[in-house]
């Protein structure tokens, strides 16, 4: 069983007073209990391509090293959404990870980078600042295995496969998806996931701003192996806690049992065809 | 633009009846324009290992000739759901393809395999009397590729990345989910499937019989490539119609380019490693 909180936070224009808001909500959620604290995609930064260059900064560097300070006070394990992260001439959207000793001990800089265009309801292009990444990250807690996404790498399935191939039960997936997307996609997105590779997966947004150039639609979420949801937040600034119970995914395994019932001979053929 | 009709017919233990039945209601739904109709899984022998080995015929044999005759005198193409099919000494669960000249154009026998438990709700095992196919299919109707999947094939992500990948714009599952996985799992599945692929995915299940010793869900739907449900049975018999405009196909995916986005020298890697 493992407590994991899940921290829909505001964020705002001062990246000083983010970083003291993330490290002050991780606070509060260690003293309930819980081991693994998830903070949403730029935590840091106004979502915006806008923003980025202005907000990057280098890793380690000042954020990551308050989150690491945060970790070891509180002995948590933390998953830091994302901030810009430069690094040479590029920018990177970029989550770290800390244990409870307060070391850092991975990144994962967002693979699939969020370009899209609906015409007259929003386009984005994080290619015109971001470069992407190029390798995953997978983390163990207590003997289980935990996969990380962010955001638009959601909408890849390939990604939830290769993670649960690798022997994931989690991934969690820091996001900020929008007033478009979001209401359409979000949560049926993770129960997909969730359903298909018979895993937890949990999402962590920033809280809605409706200042902001880039409305974030919240809903912040953890949604269980048989696809159901477990907890959500809504709109607004908010924890939410749930204990993981891995057995579970052992019995929807058991009941379902499509991970050994996969035709990959088969799969195998037409990929090469 | 193409009309499809889905035939969420009721299926009784009179196997001359049911594809009696079939066939009327092919008539209605072709005299309302549909060009394509498809039947359910098991349209012509109530669902349930006890009667496949008694309800199985030879292809070509009595039910497709009828299915043959009336794609003819319709002048439509009918996907018809599935019948157990005898083959050999092995029975399969087999979905039959028609053209408007009344010539059976394809065969799809079901590859993934019933076989679940889910202990004090349902246990169920299609491999304890029927054998799994081993080739996909796919047809076209002007220009349309369209695939076909059979109920728990839905449950295979793969089988509908592969469909995807050979340029399908339309899956089609006969199925009969059931009052224990249906309300859980037959929506999501075919939105999961719709928009991660963005295509258009379509189910056609038996109409309820609170008599049978398999329950089916009902809910035979159409699901657009935004993954919204563009129409819906409940329960009882109903055809449900839609005109499906694949242009709506090129502009999700235009909108949000996953296909072109995907990260497939990465997956590979992961594959292999």
């Amino acid at each position: 069983m493992l407590r994991v909180a899940l921290v829909q936070m505001s964020v705002g224009t001062n990246k000083t007073e983010n970083v003291k808001r993330a490290c002050n909500m991780i606070k509060k959620a260690a003293s309930e209990g819980a081991k693994l604290i998830g903070l949403p995609e730029c935590f840091n930064c106004p979502y915006g391509t806008k923003y980025f260059p202005e907000y990057a900064e280098p890793i380690p560097g000042p954020s990551t090293e308050s989150l690491a300070q945060c970790a070891k006070e509180n002995n948590v394990y933390i998953l830091a959404g994302s901030i810009p992260e430069k690094h040479e001439d590029k920018l990177f959207n970029t989550c770290t990870l800390y244990n409870p000793s307060g070391s850092m001990i991975g990144k994962y800089r967002k693979i699939h980078l969020f370009d899209i265009d609906i015409p007259g309801k929003i386009t984005f292009k994080e290619s015109e600042v971001l470069s992407p990444g190029s390798d995953y990250l997978t983390f163990d807690i207590e003997g289980v295995k935990i996969g990380v996404g962010i955001c638009y790498d959601l909408r890849f399935a390939e990604l939830a496969q290769i993670y649960t191939k690798l022997g994931c039960k989690l991934i969690i997936y820091p996001g900020a998806f929008n007033m478009i997307t979001g209401p359409m996609h979000w949560k049926l997105l993770q129960q997909g996931r969730a359903v298909d590779n018979q895993i937890y997966v949990a999402s962590v947004s920033p809280a809605r701003d409706e200042n902001a150039s880039y409305i974030a639609w919240g809903h912040s979420m953890i949604v269980d192996p048989w696809g159901k949801v477990v907890e959500s937040a809504e709109a607004e600034e908010k924890i939410i806690t749930a204990d993981l119970d891995f057995n579970k995914v052992d019995e929807v395994r058991s009941n379902i049992p499509i991970s050994h019932q996969k035709r990959s001979d088969m799969y195998k053929s037409a990929e090469k065809a």
